[in-house]
């Protein structure tokens, strides 16, 4: 019997002892972080107010309790009589049964009628069936990413128990050390953008925080054979957090698995899905360009199969001895500050990730109130000296023009954007300025991977700011499907309609020209003085993107017929409108941390290239005295 | 095959296109750094005046060139020709034939007249009988260590040219990986003594440099098992280094061999050997005491057969891209600051270990000169803003003034030191004191390991202060043989002969009275006011030698016939000479930087306590205007 066994065995007398008499316990077990109780009185569990937070409290542990199968009724029984239960207008699409752990999945329309007022209407499926109901929303916008996820992860649900089984015992293992210490291995992402990779250590606990490959350098991957990271085995690992889904935050996670980790992953729903849907377009890309992918796609169902949603605030323990609380990051739809509280109040350290300081229209800006913190590990993307970015107000109007200019000639406004985020944000300043008239209504097509991202956002309203999930939830009024955004689903057949046609916008992939459909919009565009390409996000050194934007008037493109390179002069305009970039610009970075409660003591400034961490660094610590420092890849650093 | 061995083909290709067509290569293999030649005509070989050179240019290794069997004479007729051709005053005193290898290992006590005048004597041997000659001294004080260890060599002597065999391999294989860069890891002894250890790593190797205990937490090894020590298995270490025999530096060392390190250990001769005692008594004294050793004894035979000696100056390659050499730090008998030279010139690294910095009588002061230098790891034993220490000349005549106060009044002196280093240092002092009449002559009783670790001495006289040195080799005037020295043999009944006869002098192990042979003395002389207790060397915080440095003047001890504790109280003096420490002082810390050439660009303050390695860090940016830095235990520094 191993002491995890044991450990349970004695919370098994405990709540034996804490519940009444004709209650029976037939067996406790973790998940994950939490604890499951099954009994076949559930009804007679949860008529006893009290005693399911009491237990919570008793254990610090969040609690779950679900039925034995003698106390559910059969499935085809319990399928009508839910249907009878919840209210027509609910919607319901399909009722999934869980005879494993006892839980019916309710996928709906409209899951707050599902719930009822205090959850009324789950208690008396509760009490009606003995299942116990669970409710996910139908996605607004059909999203094939969403709906493969769920369809996976129930399909997968007995290895998913199995792995949330395996990773409580680890969860609640006796700690061993003697000693006391916290540390930040740096793997990736200093004094350079891209392949974020963090390691942060105490004697009993290994964390990988994002694992991100570099754009420009992609499969490079040499800071995961470093000791520190899974030399001494994929195992040495407890956990991995990831804080957002873009590629270089998430990209290399899959490879984990095939190097044989078998743990968990912390993330937010939506990031959950984002990060499969890029990770599989990571590998689409890959094999298009005739690169072979770091790994397969069967790693990425890994990944999906291995991720622990986690909810923004809900303080989690993820190790015996660290508790992760994941915070809005403001960056794109499921970003997340990654707060570790470590020890018994022995240390706290916060992980910005990417994060964008003021609120956007998509998303509320990013959080920075911790119970406590000690060291803050910050972006700096935009740290350097200048980097200050016009304000949205401005931003959007000097979008205005461009689009009014070029309505005005004829032509259309071809705007490179990145699926995720910029490209919803840019949707709704749009839908806005045309609905208020301050732009003509005119098409605005999606191409890419823009419209499914923009599904998955529509699937999360909650992670949306709240003028615009209510609008999505209540009112009917999706912004995201407004008459005039079209999705491109022709290939170059419907584009070339589109370039003869009316005047419109365009919003494509990929976001600095490296590749995808906007090439072709290129091709066919590109000799058209009356149109203009548009750029509203940072372009990277080394891209095409960078290149065009800095005067390069000729590009070289595969021709269709596949007769080797074909000359592309561009004769369109070439604009830029800053302001909307999903990074908190240099203000905005010194904001976080000037308002940032309690201020920490210490800050590593990590995720920019050189000059941007050096002089966010010093500019830190002479404007807040604080201790603060632009660390190299692969050093570590003791904090205590 | 393996790209070693298409290496060594490439090789011996090129050796057979460089000697001439009369002499037949018959083998070329790699050992450790060196590259061995196999050739029947070892003397066509030798004749050929610039071949070895030449051939050691263009492979830019050491090169040994070696008979193969059927070159040589028969054991049984070389033997008699060998000691014909060898003078007799030479002292032989055994002569070993290793078939394998084509050696012969002559033991003489006068290896000189081995040698000849420009090895003429060996080249007569060679000539003669076909075996190649390599010669060692009989120690002019018998020493079991030296001669365990050397018969345990001979007898293992398959296993080790093995090992060196894969060593060489090891060593040439080709570098893999596209990056560049050097960092430190510090494993141990940062702000604070003992336990020192660190790792250097580029991206090919992985060195481990020095692997001590922490006095008071015997077999405490939590920093072996972080994932930048062996947490990724045993044998992703390449190699390790070590500085010097003390326990703080070796004490852990064969852990490595019970985890399965089978890899090198590069360390002079003489720490080789003493390092061999050490962690035997280490053994000892931990089953004395009840406690179970971390290891056994058999693993310190494994450290032994897995070191290469390495002599101060030569340059070594001991990584396909790192190259070790060693230079005398003054410390004890044996002890180097380890100079790495990193890549083609890319980055020089030179790490202290425990320095001396002016001459001593055993020993001259640490060198300090390179041909180049970033990085230097320095210790800061002394480093404290007020740790400056008398020089020795007023320490001298302070231990004198003692001793004539003592003997006057009838009684004895009782010096605890360490057996390795401070004792035979002491024996020089009171040696000549005693020669030149400033004390009276009087017996000078050794009890403890002291005796053995002076003889270790005397076999490495090459290691000595050249005056030392001389006298023991051509004068045959050795100090440490003179009259006065006694061993004391008899256990307590000849230490209680001692304590009632005539005034003498004690040095007795350990130095800080923490157990060993002094507890006995403690306990025989402590009530006698007439002796005087005298500590010449630091007493670590916790240790009772600085309890009763503090004026403790009653200790408590097992007595001898085992019922239970028996009070002693101290009525002897108490007396502190200090001078005689192994370590620099501030001053001498300062001097060594200040005079080093060239002068690192970065410091890091290492094996001192907080303040210690604080207050010199400090000065030493603030004079020399270096980067410095105190690290902490389990921080990676990113030196390139």
């Amino acid at each position: 019997m191993t002491t995890a066994d044991e450990a349970l065995d004695d919370i098994h007398e405990q709540v034996e002892a804490e519940t009444p008499d004709d209650i029976t316990i037939s067996r406790v077990q973790f998940e994950g972080a939490e604890l499951v109780i099954y009994t076949p009185d559930v009804k007679a569990f949860a008529a006893r107010d009290r005693l399911v937070p009491n237990l919570a409290q008793t254990f610090q542990k969040r609690i779950t309790v679900r039925p034995t199968p003698d106390a559910l009724v059969p499935q085809d029984k319990a399928t009508p009589e839910i249907r009878e239960i919840i209210p027509d207008d609910a919607g319901v699409q399909s009722i999934d049964f869980d005879s494993d752990t006892g839980e019916v999945l309710i996928e709906a329309e409209k899951p707050g009628l599902v719930i009822g007022r205090r959850g009324n209407t789950l208690d008396e499926i509760r009490t009606a069936v003995g299942w116990t109901p669970e409710v996910v929303r139908t996605p607004p916008i059909e999203s094939s990413t969403v709906s493969n996820v769920r369809n996976f992860l129930k399909q997968e649900r007995q290895d998913r128990r199995e792995i949330l089984e395996r990773v409580g015992r680890q969860i609640h293992r006796p700690t061993t050390s003697e000693e006391d210490w916290v540390r930040i291995t740096t793997l990736g992402c200093c004094r350079e953008v891209g392949r974020a990779a963090f390691i942060l250590s105490t004697p009993e606990t290994r964390i990988l925080i994002d694992c991100g490959d570099k754009p420009g350098a992609e499969g490079e991957v040499p800071y995961l054979q470093a000791p520190e990271a899974l030399a001494a085995g994929p195992q040495s690992i407890d956990a991995v957090v990831l804080t957002h889904a873009h590629l270089d935050h998430s990209a290399l996670l899959p490879i984990l698995f095939k190097y044989g980790y078998d743990g968990p992953i912390y993330t937010t729903e939506p990031t959950r899905d984002l990060m499969g849907l890029l990770q599989l377009d990571y590998l689409d890309v890959a094999s298009k360009e005739g690169r072979t992918p770091p790994y397969e796609s069967q790693m990425v169902r890994e990944t999906l199969k291995h991720t622990i949603p986690v909810e923004y605030g809900n303080v989690t323990d993820i190790a015996p001895d660290v508790k992760l609380t994941m915070h809005n990051a403001g960056h794109i739809l499921g970003s997340a500050v990654c707060h570790f509280h470590v020890g018994e109040g022995h240390y706290n350290v916060a992980f910005s990730g990417d994060i964008h300081y003021e609120d956007t229209r998509l998303l509320d800006g990013a959080v920075n109130d911790f119970p406590r913190v000690e060291t803050l590990v910050l972006e700096s993307t935009y740290g350097g000296r200048n980097d200050y970015q016009t304000d949205q107000a401005d931003s959007e109007r000097n979008l205005e023009a461009v689009i009014n200019e070029v309505h005005e000639q004829d032509g259309k406004v071809l705007i490179p954007a990145f699926a995720v985020g910029r490209s919803q944000e840019l949707m709704l300043v749009l839908e806005e300025a045309m609905r208020e008239g301050r732009i003509p209504t005119m098409p605005v097509y999606l191409d890419g991977m823009i419209r499914e991202a923009t599904a998955i956002h529509a699937a999360y309203p909650e992670h949306l700011r709240e003028r615009l999930r209510d609008r999505i939830l209540y009112e009917d009024d999706n912004p995201f499907l407004a008459d005039q955004f079209q999705q491109v689903d022709g290939g170059d057949e419907m584009r070339r309609d589109v370039v003869d046609g009316e005047p419109a916008i365009i919003l494509t992939t990929s976001g600095m020209i490296t590749g995808g459909p906007i090439m072709s919009w290129l091709r066919l565009l590109g000799g058209d003085p009356n149109s203009t390409l548009t750029f509203v996000g940072y372009q990277a050194e080394g891209t095409l993107g960078r290149q065009i934007q800095q005067g390069r008037d000729e590009i070289s493109m595969n021709d269709t017929a596949g007769n080797g390179a074909e000359r592309v002069a561009l004769n369109m305009g070439v604009e830029t409108v800053d302001g909307f970039s999903g990074h908190a610009d240099r203000a905005g970075l010194e904001s976080f941390v000037e308002t940032m409660n309690p201020r920490p003591e210490r800050i590593l400034c990590v995720h920019g290239d050189e000059s941007s961490t050096d002089q966010l660094s010093s500019a830190l610590y002479q404007k807040f005295n604080m201790r603060t420092v632009a660390p190299k890849n692969l050093e570590t650093f003791r904090l205590a």
